[in-house]
């Protein structure tokens, strides 16, 4: 039976000792990696959070001791006390391999049923299982890793923003339904009959209220929430390092958030990114790379080819422009053997689940082209396109004709998918870009109305102001996102600070004056007592413990997350709660078969 | 009307100019404090989170310009261009007080109307008003010196754990609604029909369950929700500094706690806290003081006069001695004459809140006693309990006689607001202690049965386990509290770390296998494969707040408060919401009067 540790004290961690260390008296603590009975020796890999240390058991214990040691198996927690001796047989594998410890006296400090997983990094189990035995699944070096760079990376987050000023301040979990956005968790209230609150999807508007409150510049690393179906890289609630500024416009920003950006990556992989970080614009990411998060890694830049096949006898093309769409097409530069017709057809389908209705394509060799569409085209037409593409022997040239928006997206995604398959992608790289001048609507088809792509508080610049009344699609915003090696890792804006501007800015967004106040009332009215111009960015913390660990699953740089379905595997959350619990916060349970 | 920043940036902050500044062209932005329009001068006060700069607009500004700065009102955000100059009248309240900046030309960033409180702190509104306000309350310097500390001292808080091998790792927020504690804070899930996630009460299980997985050390400064009723320091949301460590025992324990509460005030206060803190066990802390946080910073302790009284004729006492309670006294040294009567009636009334029948008192002077009493007792008595209270003329001696324990309660909060009345604290002294020894259960009288002192994972001492099965109330738990200034600040334990034990305390607790089962399974089932020796801490770090900034009300710590009843009166959270969004998460409103 498992007991306290008595008088052993710990002396020294499982992957310090060093055969420098020969001779010294220890007391190691941890748990059994695996043990192997030689008969007159028995062997144990005894680890801890920092390594393993390799003990020895032999006959100078007295026999009932060393009987004991046999019983020893995987996964039991031991005190072992021993002295340090080097190895007879070097294992290169481990820092601890020159050394091991001579047995002097154990105890077993708790026995382990045989575990349900393999405490290794390969262990080839499902990931239900891993969650729901995740205690044993967090075992593993290379899970105790992630979370290790996780703590490391909050330390380094916070050392810096510190360092320039930033006041860290906790904002309220429970706060107030949000009236735009996703959908909110909510909680709701025992002593206000009937009322609920919100957790937060961020901390926007608090964060606003602090630059109003005259704080300057806060920081913080905080929980969010949002209620919306998972996907790999979501979680119902999610980290954000949210940052706010006083006094600032977007080159302050992303000044500071640069020398950030820069120190993470130095202090976390010892990598300098090359300042200033590249910027481009919404409009230039769209044109050249279908997406407002371009992976830079890799070329294949989207090509207008509208203007040469506007005309075409090729109704594909010609009336898909003449309807206002647009053709355009990547140079997949060199590739053309790397994909058979079924790669093709393959990748056609998967342009098809962004909206295109085909893929065109045309393989260039040297003895002519090849392509089920260059028999429609014009010989004028098709030197124009292969000149503007840079069409050469070796190159696959692929098209899509739509609606420009379904252009973009299918042949964006296309463009990863593309670079994906020819394992074009170098995961040592690091390819950072900032996208600025973000639309500041965009136009909802369902509600038939303009709404904010980033928020209702985002300013518009100050070039385009003149447009928020008539040409509201054409206002570009003072936002701007950093987009890391394709993904999103952060974004934010200069917001509005006078109530002027606010209201034209509600205004475009069709709503009076009443449900404005009804929506964002407290703000409003804060924004009547001298605001200060600020802005800010909030980084997905997750997403970059995920960039800086190689992780392609959010779950695994979070301890305890939630599986697709929201649920924890582990606890069993979320349960069923007892009729009283539920009748104290005035609620009852409304099935859909009760309807 | 207010706009962006145009091309002026910030050089300076408004605190930070001095005399050696002169003649540097600076730019300063900020909010008015004040403004004095003497005809041909105007003066401005400009505020930031840093102090104050005068400003100055004169003759040298073109005439335009002048009447314009004229207009300026108080909380008006204003960029100043000028150059610093020294002042004529030197203000030495103020650190820039030597200087004064020049203006060149000014731009109002922001307008401000009346604001409804003053920007200063003491504005004698309501704390109402102030809450309602919220963002202008936050303005006032000292409020912001209390966010800055809080800031500084999180910052503190994760330097030491980060120093000393802790990682902080995040726990979830929506976890399963806790069996044993205070009232869930519930969340109702969309996903998973009629079932409900809970906001933690403490991280507690999920830190056990990473010192299962191997750990070793973990810290996070993390949210904690009670649905409580909410008294001066308590909040529905609270912050927690959440500590946990393997391979340890009690003394390890106290000893790294005792290096961070150092760091902690030394850099926070440039206060040496004397190591190692003085220890008491919860006998004697109840004993001498009747509490378990014991004020130590003046004297007054509790003296048991039971064996002097337990045949006396005053049947008050020695009738409640044979009931099995007792009478104790504390004299109230050398303050006889800063009682009258009156005073004492209201120290009855006090002590009656905590359930006293009534208290028993004793003047002594240089010609005898004063007391209702004294006739009632023997001169052998009387005697007696003089010489056991060391009462000398000019003393006070104030009795309870009742069940022990109402007589501990009564008589030690007795002994706190005696010392509040008699002004003799010090608010900078800073007395900690250590109470050990906690029992393990205590007894409800509402469930009939014991429950855990501190939680139902709390392992008992050594020595005591035997007494498990038998005389339960006597096991003391290998448990601790921090008290500081007679506050609670944090606490904790060293856990059970075998299943053996466990199932003797569940037992003592009066749970069946399958209630415990039912209730903790998953972390009696990660129990079975190895957990090693652990235990832990948690500080209120919102109390810890309030002593560091010497505040007497929670609300004034954290930036955005709720009130007692729950409701945040700036953002009016919490609010009704749609049907529409109840029936997104399968709930209906099932108000009082529906039933």
């Amino acid at each position: 039976m498992g007991k306290g540790m008595g008088s052993l004290r710990r002396t020294d961690m499982c992957g310090n000792l060093r055969d420098t260390d020969e001779g010294k008296e220890v007391v190691l603590m941890g748990w059994v990696q695996r043990e192997r009975d030689l008969g007159s020796l028995v062997f144990i890999d005894l680890r801890d959070t920092t390594g393993i240390t390799q003990i020895v058991f032999n006959d100078t214990l007295s026999k009932e001791i060393f009987e004991e040691a046999k019983k020893i198996k995987s996964e039991y927690v031991l005190a072992v006390q021993g002295k340090v001796r080097k190895r007879e047989s070097i294992n290169k594998e481990i820092p601890t391999g020159d050394i091991e410890v001579l047995a002097s006296s154990f105890k077993v400090l708790d026995e382990s049923e045989t575990p349900p997983i393999y405490i290794k990094d390969d262990d080839k189990v499902s990931e239900n299982m891993r969650l729901k035995y995740r205690y044993l699944d967090l075992r593993k070096p290379s899970m105790q890793e992630k979370l290790k760079m996780r703590s490391r990376a909050a330390k380094v987050v916070r050392d810096f923003f510190y360092d320039n000023d930033f006041l860290e301040i906790e904002t309220p979990m429970l706060t107030k339904p949000t009236p735009e956005g996703a959908r909110d968790y909510l909680v709701p209230s025992r002593v206000n009959e009937g009322k609920f609150y919100a957790l937060p999807q961020s901390p926007q508007l608090m964060k606003q209220l602090l630059m109003v409150s005259g704080l300057d510049r806060y920081f913080q690393i905080v929980k969010c929430f949002r209620d919306e179906d998972l996907r790999f890289n979501r979680q119902p609630e999610f980290t954000q390092i949210d940052v706010e500024m006083s006094f600032v416009d977007v080159e302050e920003i992303i000044n500071i958030n640069e020398k950030f950006l820069f120190k993470l990556f130095k202090e976390l992989k010892n990598i300098e990114i090359s300042l200033p970080i590249k910027r481009m614009t919404y409009k230039e990411a769209m044109e050249n790379y279908g997406v407002d998060k371009p992976d830079l890694r890799f070329d294949f830049k989207l090509i207008d080819i509208s203007e040469f096949v506007n005309k075409s006898e090729f109704k594909v093309f010609s009336s898909t422009i003449e309807k206002g769409g647009s053709v355009r097409g990547i140079n997949i530069k060199g590739c053309s053997d790397k994909f058979t017709r079924k790669d093709i057809s393959s990748l056609e389908e998967y342009a098809k689940i962004y909206g295109a209705k085909g893929l065109a394509w045309m393989k260039i060799t040297n003895d002519g082209i090849t392509s089920p569409i260059a028999k429609f085209l014009q010989e004028e037409e098709l030197n124009s396109i292969l000149e503007k593409m840079n069409g050469k022997a070796g190159d696959l040239l692929i098209f899509v004709a739509d609606k420009t928006s379904v252009v973009f997206d299918s042949l964006g995604n296309l463009r990863n998918e593309i670079a994906k398959r020819l394992d074009l992608i170098d995961k040592d790289d690091l390819n950072l870009v900032w996208i600025t001048e973000f639309p500041l609507f965009e136009y909802d088809e369902e509600e038939k109305r303009y709404v904010a792509k980033h928020h209702p508080f985002t300013s518009p610049m100050e070039e385009d102001i003149e447009l928020l009344e008539t040409e509201p699609e054409k206002v570009r915003a003072k936002a701007y996102d950093i987009v890391i090696n394709g993904d999103e890792m952060g974004g934010g804006s200069i917001r509005i600070n006078n109530m002027d501007l606010q209201n034209k800015m509600f205004k475009a967004l069709g709503f009076s004056q009443e449900e404005a106040e009804d929506k964002f009332g407290f703000l409003l009215d804060a924004f009547k007592y001298g605001a200060p111009p600020h802005g800010g960015i909030a980084y997905g913390f997750d997403r970059l413990i995920m960039t800086l660990t190689n992780s392609s699953n959010i779950r695994d740089v979070i301890a305890f997350p939630k599986t697709q379905s929201a649920t924890c595997v582990l606890t069993d959350a979320p349960t069923d709660v007892s009729e009283f619990q539920l009748k104290e916060v005035h609620i009852k349970v409304d099935k859909k078969q009760d309807e």
